[in-house]
């Protein structure tokens, strides 16, 4: 296997998994009626070698879900070796000593099953849905490739055309994506989050079996992973299967996580304009940094994705009345908070005129929105509406086995708890106005932002004879104030 | 010895190093009556354990000045033990099993001496200027305290202390210094030269004992540093000398340099403004990413040093006669290339505006300038004119012993050769009206570009009720193409 799902977790993968982050309890009880099973709870212990299993049952079909995370990303590489996560990932469909090469995904699907992996900032997750009397098979399995993968110096190597082609459709060749990676890049000041997740297309190039073995000595071990199933089964018969599998792996002490960097004070607003004439339309985009669930003061970080919710959501949310709908300035506008990630998180907002409208008319439409929410807030009406909203998107994806292993899976890999995942629901329900209020004058700060414009035409040729001043720039009348 | 002079090399120090990098060889015999020995040239030779050493003669006066240069710098702390290369060389002056507490400066100025340390991105090195029959003494402690450093808990927090200290009286304090860090930040999207050498306050906070230890012991051994003796002595006292101190000391066998991650591709232009009421006057900089001398194409470092002499620097340069003379738009401007890193350089300019005249108008008038020198270069007359007071200033900086050891130390510490050093004037000599004119069109760059505003305006603040939009940006009527 290849060519597999979201192996990067892209934005929609991000904002599917915030969708999907939130238990489901309370919001089942008061509102559904369907699926028949409606409070969904997880049930957790941990072997003996220190592997963290977590249980979630859903009897309505013989069928299960069964996910390895590692508590090791991107983010957690070494200088200079970017993407070597990733291509780990890739490699372990690799051969281990009883599989052979790229036979991993071939046996899950002749089993009638289906397998996938993913890799992010933070994670790498590992996983198969399949009937459930095979589960003894694919945990056995997974086991293996926990502590027997085998490289072979040939299959790395092809293998890294695979991933460095995997870079040239989803960023090399999308100005879009090259816009964000570059945005990252400067919204970080030190912090590994600003390297991309699939890595530097020159350190790409260079990674080496020799890169992706230590890797894996030092970061896959059972007391470094979380096992979540999901499905039609009970936790006893899990923990005897995991026991016999996994519970066979030795604990490897030295796993020890990599201090990250920190981010230093944003001092100051940052921009960027990247002009490509594969840029199909002009558009604005920002950053915001901003805290985690793991990093925010209680309360906050629900807070902000109720408010992003209202703001920039869908065609009811404040920027598309305004843009879209009320002064006709943009075409399309969106924008949500993403807070799922160990060490921080982030507030983006983005929008495409329409045609004969200046990116920096939509700008300044846009922060007129965002300004007046960092004064007076939102209205009842529309938190009321933003809370009912992530209710009904959590209960509809609960109703999914891999929606819900994705959201205990990954909170946990990044530090929280089942707890912390199961009063969710609860913690939305508690926001109130004033929250929000708060964490929009607190978070959506210019300083802590990129600006980020993508305009489709050739970019200036500084060897140009005669051509324009690549930078020239608007001269507003006051001396100093202004953006100049 | 608690402060000392230059430790992190800030602006100035890296320009006077370039100003004095360039060997004197040809401009002394064409130019020079004085001073009397005209043309310095260095011996070479490597002791057993592998520490390189270079002497250049001095005859003048019974003076020596006596350098170690390690091949280690603050781009090659581990992430987020920023801080820890300068530290270390604080630290560097506190006890070895011989020398106690503090005791190391206090010994050399006793023997009439003066001594100090620096630490760059690149680099760390100790010097001591001192009565050339003191140097077996200064010898001797040097190679001690290559080895044999002790570290006490209480002195080395005390320690931490003067280095948080000294950013904030530098950096801190400074808006201008902030501004440039943050520049920085931006400019590198993923190479450790985007983080300031003095640390990140946050993680200079943490800096341990033990991270101090881990530092020195990877990094500090004869076969990672070379001896630089400048003055009055000759090759083979010095090698006695350093056979019997130096030579002395084991080779380190596990010294190896991290591997530095190297900069993708630069696509789009950046900017940032920075607001501070501490800030006297509104400032114009712009960096853009270059080669070095290591980096570069041959002849192309030398052609981007002319250049920027021609462009920005002094009264006579392009951007003071067309912006201060003859626009009246600034009030003082300047700029310059520093080549001197190990993995890239760098071009600056900056531009601080008259009153009444704003930061946009600056910019403009810069980028005319600019522009104008990327199709058309430089005139025959403004190229020799660079040429020649290179060449004054190098014969100048010659005539200085720590100048001299400077030159050859930084330059073989980041990979250079004693030819490279000396060949430099003839380099320089070649470069023609069609170089500079090239490395002018390839490397103003602005995709490759850092733009700063510095505004002495209080930070707009985000909760502040009814505050204009932080981010009101001038609204040209253009829909896409200028800066929005």
């Amino acid at each position: 296997m290849t060519i597999r799902g979201p192996s990067v977790p892209t934005l929609p993968l991000l904002r599917s998994f915030i969708a999907t982050l939130l238990g489901t309890l309370m919001l089942a009880t008061a509102l559904m009626t369907e699926p028949a099973q409606a409070t969904p709870k997880a049930t957790e212990f941990t072997l003996a070698n220190g592997m963290k299993v977590v249980v979630v049952e859903d009897h309505r079909a013989p069928v299960v879900t069964h996910m390895v995370w590692y508590r090791v990303g991107a983010a957690d590489e070494p200088p200079g070796v970017s993407g070597i996560a990733h291509f780990l990932e890739h490699l372990m469909f690799k051969s281990t000593d009883t599989i052979p090469n790229g036979e991993f995904s071939k046996i899950v699907s002749r089993l009638g099953g289906q397998d996938n992996a993913f890799t992010g900032q933070d994670v790498t997750a590992y996983f198969q849905r399949i009937a459930k009397d095979r589960l003894p098979t694919v945990m056995a399995m997974e086991a293996d490739r926990m502590v027997n993968l085998r490289l072979e110096e040939k299959e790395v190597l092809t293998e890294r055309n695979v991933i460095l082609e995997e870079r040239r459709s989803r960023t090399e060749n999308n100005p879009s994506a090259l816009l964000g990676e570059q945005m990252d890049a400067m919204l970080y000041l030190s912090h590994p989050y600003g390297l991309p997740v699939i890595g530097w297309e020159h350190e790409m190039a260079a990674l080496s079996r020799e890169d992706a073995m230590a890797f894996y000595k030092r970061f896959y071990a059972p007391n470094n992973a979380i096992l979540v199933v999901t499905g039609d089964v009970f936790p006893d018969e899990v923990r005897k299967l995991a026991e016999a599998t996994y519970g066979k792996v030795p604990a490897n002490p030295d796993v020890k996580m990599r201090g990250r960097p920190m981010e230093p004070p944003h001092r100051a607003a940052r921009r960027i304009e990247l002009k490509d004439p594969r840029a199909g339309r002009p558009s604005f985009h920002r950053s915001y940094y901003a805290p985690s669930y793991v990093t925010a003061e209680p309360g906050e970080a629900e807070a902000l994705d109720l408010l992003m919710k209202v703001v920039a959501s869908g065609s009811t949310s404040r920027i598309y009345r305004s843009l879209v709908v009320a002064d006709k300035l943009a075409a399309s506008t969106g924008g949500w908070y993403s807070g799922s990630a160990r060490d921080s998180g982030k507030i983006t907002v983005y929008a495409v005129p329409v045609d004969g409208v200046s990116l920096a008319a939509v700008e300044a439409g846009i922060d007129k929105v965002l300004d007046t929410v960092r004064r007076e807030g939102i209205t009842a009406a529309e938190l009321e509406r933003a809370k009912k909203s992530y209710l009904a998107e959590y209960v509809y994806e609960s109703d999914n086995q891999a929606s819900l292993a994705r959201r205990y899976g990954w909170s946990l890999t990044v530090g929280r708890t089942v707890k912390d995942i199961e009063e969710w629901p609860d913690r939305i329900a508690k926001v109130t106005l004033e929250d929000v209020q708060k964490a929009a004058a607190k978070h959506l700060d210019i300083r802590r932002s990129v600006t980020g414009t993508l305009i489709p035409e050739k970019p200036d040729d500084p060897t140009a004879a005669a051509a324009a001043p690549a930078n020239s720039a608007p001269v507003p009348a006051a001396r100093a104030g202004g953006r100049t």
